[in-house]
Order: C-alpha cells, then sequence, then structure tokens
C-alpha cells in the first residue's frame, strides 16, 4: 500500500504553547503549570486520528469535524487535546483527498506542531490503516518507533490526558484497550419485517467508545491479516485484533466527555463546553486605583454567586503577568472617560503571548463615571473609540466590550450596582458574541 | 393497588392556547394554523409521562425534567408538546411525591390543561404502572376509555405529532408498537474480567427510544401478569409486551429529536433548539413610516444571509394581527427618540394575548436618529425611560432592548447600517439574554 504523507513541522518545545484551556481553572500559576506532570508514560506513543466522515447526520454541508466553533474548527480541539500531552509524539491525521489543503490550512493558522496528514482511504478502516502504515514509516530511529497506537475519533473533542493514559498502558499490558460507557438505551434485535425479536439485556452489555489503544504490532497485523469484507464493512479495531491477532482487548469505562459530536444538537453541546470552559473566571485590573480595589471586593461576591470567579490584580506586571497567561476574560477598570491606552496595552499583551491564537479573549473596558457626571450620558468620541478600538481587536481574535457605572455612593449602592456588572459581564463572557463587540453598556 | 390521583383540569378548548413554536415558522396565519390539521386519530389516546427521575447523570441537584430552559422547566415543553396534539385527551404525567408539589405549581404557571398527576412508585415500571392503572380509573364513558396509551419520558421534550400519529395507529393495529433509531456506537459484550468477549453486529441491532404506544389491555395485562423481578429490575415495556401478552411491538424508526436529555451537555443542546426554533424570524413594525419602510426592504437582505426570515408590516392591527400571535420577536422602528408608547403599545397586546406565557418574546425598539442629531450621543432620559421598561417587561417574560441607528444617506450606507443592525438584532433575538434587556446598543 502506497501512502504519501506530508510533513507538517517537527516537534517543538510545548512550554510556549497555551495549554487546554481547562488547564487555567484554577488559580495555579505559569510556574507551577509547566511543573505539573500526570502519570508520564516511558514508550513512544503517537496517535491515529481518522477524520474523513462527511457529517451526514449533522445535516450540514460542512463535515464537521471542520465546523467552526468561536472560529475554530472542531478538529483542531481535537488535535489540542492530543498535543498538550506531553508524551504523544506524533498526531497522524487520516483526511479525504480533497480535505488535504483545508487540512494544512487548520495547521498552519492554528499553529500546530505534532501533526502529520495522510490521505484517507475509501472507508473507516482504509483510513486508519493508512495512517498505522504511515506512522511506520516515519523514519524515527528504532527507539522512538511507536509502541503502542491510539485511534481515536476527530469528533470527539474533549479526551483528556488521565484517560489517555490509562488507554496507553493497558494497551501496552494487554496489546489493546477500548473505552467503553454504559448503554443510554435498550438495545434490541428486529425481526426482518421490523417487529421485535427481542431486547438485550442491558447490563451485560457496554457501547464501545473512543479512544481505543493497540500496540503497533497488534493493530499492524491485524490489519495485514484481515479481509476485503473487514476492511470495506467492518467498524471495530477492537473486533480486528480479536479475530486476526487473538488478543482480548481491556475495556475501560470512560468518562461522559468522551462522547462523539454526531448530531446538529451535538454542535450546541460543543460550543457550550467550549464557552463554559473559557468563562470559568475572570481577572480585574484595578489600575491601582481605590475605587478599582473597592469594586473588586464587591464584584468577586457578586461573581462568586454566578459560579464565576474573579482574580484582583492591580496590573498585568511582574508576577501578575501570571493572569495573562491563564485568563481568557480581563476587565479594566477606568475612571478616565476617554481614554483606552490601558486597553490598548492588553491587546498589544496578549498579542505578544500569542494569547488569543486557539480561543478568543474578552476584554470589558469598566468605566466608572465620577459623581459630577450624569451617568448616562453617552460620549460621542468615547464610543467612536471603543467601537474602533474593537473592530481592530476583534481581527486578532479579542471580544471588546464596554460597561460604564456611575460610580455608587455607598454600600447598599455599591452592592446593587456590583451585582448589575456582575450579571452584564457575565453575560458577555459567556455568550462571547462578536455582534456585540464595541458596545458601551450601561450597570 | 392504591393510587391517587389530583385532578388538574378538564380538557378546554386548545384554540386559545399558543401553538407550538414550530407550528409558528413559516408565513401560515392565524386563520391557517386553526384549520391545518395533521392525520387524526378516530379512537381515544392517552398518555402516560413518567417524570421520577433523579438525573444523576447531568451532575445536577434539580432532576432534570426540572431543570429550567429559558425560564420554564422542561417537562413542561415535553407537555406542551402533547397538549397540542388535538386527538390526546390526558397527559397522566407520574411524579415522586415529594416534587408532587412543585408539579402542580408547574401546571398552574404555565397553564397546561389536559394534565394529571399521581404519585410514582420506587422503580420505573411500578411509575407507569400507576400511570396507565389511573388512565383507567379516570370515570370516563365507555366510549371514551382509552384505547391507545402512548408512553414517553419527560426528558424527550421534542416529540412531534406526526410521529405520536404513526406510533397511536400502529399500537391499536399491532399491540404494542415502539419508537427505534440506528445505533451510534458498536455494542459490545465484556467478560467478568472486563474484557472484550465479543461485539455486535450494528446493522441486526437499534437503539429502543421513546414513545411507545400500546392498546391499554396489553400494558395493563402485562403489568397485571409480570412479576416482582421485573417491576424491580426491568425498564422496557416492549418487553412486558412480548413476554407476558406474546405482543410483537411495531418497531419505527423516529427522528433524531427523540433523543433522551440524559447528560449535562444535553441540557446546552436542549436549549440551544428551543432558542433555534424562537429565532427563525422576526417582524418588523414600520409605524408606517417612510424610513421604516426602506429600514424594511435592506433589513431583509441582511437579515435572509443569516437564515432569519423578517416579516414588514406597518402596524400590528386589523389583520396584522397575525404577527403578533405567531411570531416571537419584533423589532419596531422609531424616530421619536423619546417616545416609548409604541413600546408599551405592542407590552399590553402581546400581555393581552397572553403571548409570552410559554416562551419569552423579544422586543428591539429601533431609534433612528435623524441626519441633524449626532448618532452616538445618548440621551439620558432616553436610556433610564428604556432599561425602566425593559424591567418591567421582563417581568412579563419579554424582554426589551433598544438599537439606536443614525439614519443612512445613501444606499451604500443603508447596506451596511442594514447589515451592522441585522448582526445586532439577531445576535440579541439568539441570545434571549435578559441580563442585557434595557441596553441602547449602537448600529
Amino acid at each position: 500500500m502506497e501512502v504519501s504523507s506530508v510533513y507538517v513541522q517537527g516537534d517543538g518545545s510545548e512550554h510556549d504553547r497555551p495549554a487546554h484551556p481547562r488547564a487555567f481553572l484554577t488559580g495555579e500559576d505559569r510556574k507551577s503549570d509547566h511543573l505539573r506532570v500526570g502519570p508520564y508514560v516511558d514508550f513512544p506513543v503517537s496517535v491515529v486520528l481518522p477524520a474523513g466522515g462527511s457529517g451526514e447526520r449533522t445535516g450540514l454541508q460542512t463535515p464537521k469535524q471542520f465546523c467552526p466553533f468561536l472560529g475554530r474548527p472542531l478538529i483542531s480541539y481535537t488535535i489540542e487535546s492530543f498535543e498538550r500531552v506531553s508524551w504523544i509524539q506524533t498526531i497522524m491525521v487520516v483526511v479525504a483527498k480533497e480535505n488535504i489543503g483545508l487540512m494544512m490550512d487548520i495547521i498552519q493558522q492554528f499553529q500546530h506542531k505534532k501533526v502529520r496528514v495522510v490521505p484517507g482511504g475509501s472507508t473507516r478502516h482504509r483510513s486508519i490503516c493508512n495512517g498505522v502504515v504511515a506512522l511506520g514509516e516515519e523514519g524515527r530511529p528504532a527507539a522512538d518507533k511507536p509502541k503502542v497506537v491510539i485511534i481515536h475519533d476527530a469528533v470527539r473533542p474533549f479526551v483528556d490526558e488521565d484517560f489517555l493514559y490509562k488507554i496507553a498502558v493497558a494497551a501496552k499490558e494487554q496489546g489493546a484497550a477500548g473505552a467503553i460507557r454504559p448503554l443510554v438505551s435498550t438495545v434490541i434485535a428486529t425481526t426482518s419485517e421490523g417487529y421485535l425479536d427481542h431486547s438485550l439485556e442491558r447490563a451485560k452489555y457496554r457501547a464501545s467508545e473512543m479512544p481505543q489503544g493497540f500496540t503497533y504490532d497488534v493493530i499492524y497485523q491485524a490489519y495485514q491479516r484481515c479481509t476485503e469484507s473487514d476492511f470495506e464493512f467492518g467498524t471495530e479495531c477492537l473486533h480486528l485484533a480479536l479475530q486476526y491477532c487473538g488478543t482480548n482487548a481491556k475495556l475501560i469505562d470512560g468518562p461522559p466527555t468522551l462522547w462523539k459530536v454526531t448530531y446538529k444538537r451535538d454542535l450546541a453541546a460543543a460550543e457550550s463546553i467550549i464557552k463554559e470552559t473559557l468563562s470559568q473566571s475572570a481577572c480585574l485590573i484595578t489600575g491601582g486605583l481605590e475605587v478599582g480595589v473597592t469594586l473588586g471586593k464587591f464584584l468577586q461576591k457578586a461573581f462568586g454567586s454566578l459560579d464565576m470567579e474573579l482574580n484582583v490584580t492591580p496590573d498585568l506586571m511582574g508576577d501578575n503577568v501570571r493572569y495573562l497567561l491563564k485568563d481568557w476574560n480581563f476587565i479594566l477598570v477606568s475612571v478616565s472617560p476617554s481614554c483606552l491606552s490601558e486597553v490598548e496595552a492588553i491587546l498589544t499583551a496578549l498579542q505578544a503571548e500569542n494569547r488569543a491564537l486557539l480561543n478568543p479573549a474578552v476584554i470589558i473596558w469598566m468605566h466608572l463615571s465620577g459623581t459630577d457626571e450624569p451617568s448616562t450620558s453617552g460620549r460621542p468620541a468615547e464610543s467612536a473609540a471603543l467601537i474602533s478600538l474593537a473592530s481592530t481587536a476583534k481581527l486578532r481574535n479579542i471580544l471588546l466590550y464596554g460597561i460604564r457605572l456611575h460610580q455608587p455612593e455607598d454600600t447598599e449602592q455599591w452592592e446593587r450596582s456590583a451585582s448589575r456588572v456582575a450579571d452584564i459581564a457575565s453575560a458577555l463572557i459567556r455568550d462571547r458574541n462578536p455582534a456585540l463587540v464595541g458596545q458601551l453598556l450601561q450597570a
């Protein structure tokens, strides 16, 4: 079998790449992110990612692995899930010939480092086989040849490192391992006339999911030995390993996040998971202003009741740069009605760190108007400047909004105001709606 | 078995209730909605809706059938799906004793007319059995006793009339009928040690879904004859009908919309379907203004490219009241900067029609400022009035937003402006975000 594989880029250090959003959920600083190592796999592991599906079941024209979520195709999220695992070497993506150009563009745009692309075959098994063969032809030194191959789906974007570890280790020990999930529905056998024949006892069966892992030898041999009929009609790699290599796969209960984006409704579910992941916390930059500190105090409580964490910092200098590197949402306190230079500074800093490469960042310019200014008045120059800056920021994948608040006078007013600000800011952060950038909202 | 059933309200005419949102997708007018009849079932059909689940798999405290979507619990959407089918008599909802009060509140708040409530048993089969027995004890004249009982899940909200018709007719003819769907994953049998035993040939099996239908006699007898073990561990009504009444159910391919809200991600999927359903179209009320007609012309095109239909009407009087009765989204053109009386009039009309009872309506006050006014200036009085009116409207389940546009001068400007307005308005309509009501946005 001849497989032409397109080399993209060698493995680079992963240190400068934003880790997966979920790595940024808590207050760990940058250093601990670097030191943080899960269980480590000490043998070579590579991945085959078949991405040839046509997406018929979503009812959309674009195959679902290429559907954009917050501006990025689903397959890039799946690749990111593997790329952030330090012990994974190569991610061999198998795509239909007509989509190779598209795939190469995605890799370049989102700066994926570990990916190689091979053309798919006419069926799922032929595509996976192409990927497995290409991994063997990578020209690595013998010690680096993949010991274990993990096979996954491009449309299951949320696989995590801990589970990949379990699959890799079990595959090395048993020859094959696969994720399973409980059945959601009863499975029934039908007669040829469309009547109930019998129903299966749900407790005895499981749904076979992805990822699955195999030693290279097992999966390679299975594909060497299987029949044309297997290539044409089969779907289950575990079955081939059993039938042609006598390997009974170890089955491991997977988390619900392994689910496969199949129907149109799943697109909404995936988008919601991505948005939720990016909206766990926000960073309030007080600018060292006393009123900013006061706002922070009240806002922390208000955000807390909305299940969003608020980190308060005077600036993003020195050690505080850690917030820039782990948060996706920034609220910048300002008392100057016409000065957006602090916003420009964050935009520049985010861009310097390549921070919005994979996920859109949100900046909310929070203008506290003084007690002598009428709170509901708008200033043409201010609005126009915000709109213009927001258009520029949007091109860099940064969503800029404004909120104006008339500075409260007593504790009770502060609490009410903070609650309104938190409602509006968390709505902007959670929706991440590009159509509303540049708007100056009234708290 | 003693079952106390709580009577709610007799079947009323369904004419005055807002039909299901999906009935409003196209330009049919009110009259044709009334005349529109699907295939009619000429025998008595009632429904048992078990709603006793604890929602463990969503990881939430509230059982998922009671989780709110746009302010309304999921089960109310499911009830609505059945209530709008004219040939369905009673919807017997079976809930855990501790949730009966909550269920009664839901029925009252959303004015459900065909629902009765019975307490559930300790397992799914015991709960369904309670519902079946209660249907037999309703005290209807013999001719109205249910011939067919449809059993469904409270957490499958999107069942449609055409499919219910198929199930009801097949159940009457065959004694039993059930929805099936293709398997998404391969099903495998495991050894007791957690290894692969064998995988099933996917093409020979189906997932058994809901709804299912039975003649009253078949389901009643099945429950009379089945064992304690069936009551305790069984889940599949089709299986009982086969085992105890010798009835092989007719299996019918169901649409993907039958899916069951199971995991947390499904909550997002359900919300997205509901929001999409409410956002298919909007109604632009020009107020008879020339500039409103011009805006409508450009907006229709801009909305079209966003896959949203825009109906343009001078007002909601006379025949045009049909838009009030079938649309969920209204854009009201105004050239007077301080006059919100037209908004108040729509609010009153929507309330008079009970239009926002089941789903939140959206009103966008679209202010076209004159060529002599600077477009970005805000007027304190105007903003304050909008915020205040929006707070009142929100209490009536109506979401009010404002968009200000500086009146364009030539065709090219009109096209750009219309595109911005459509972007913002469609974002507001699709997100339906209560936190942003009262905001006056800048187009």
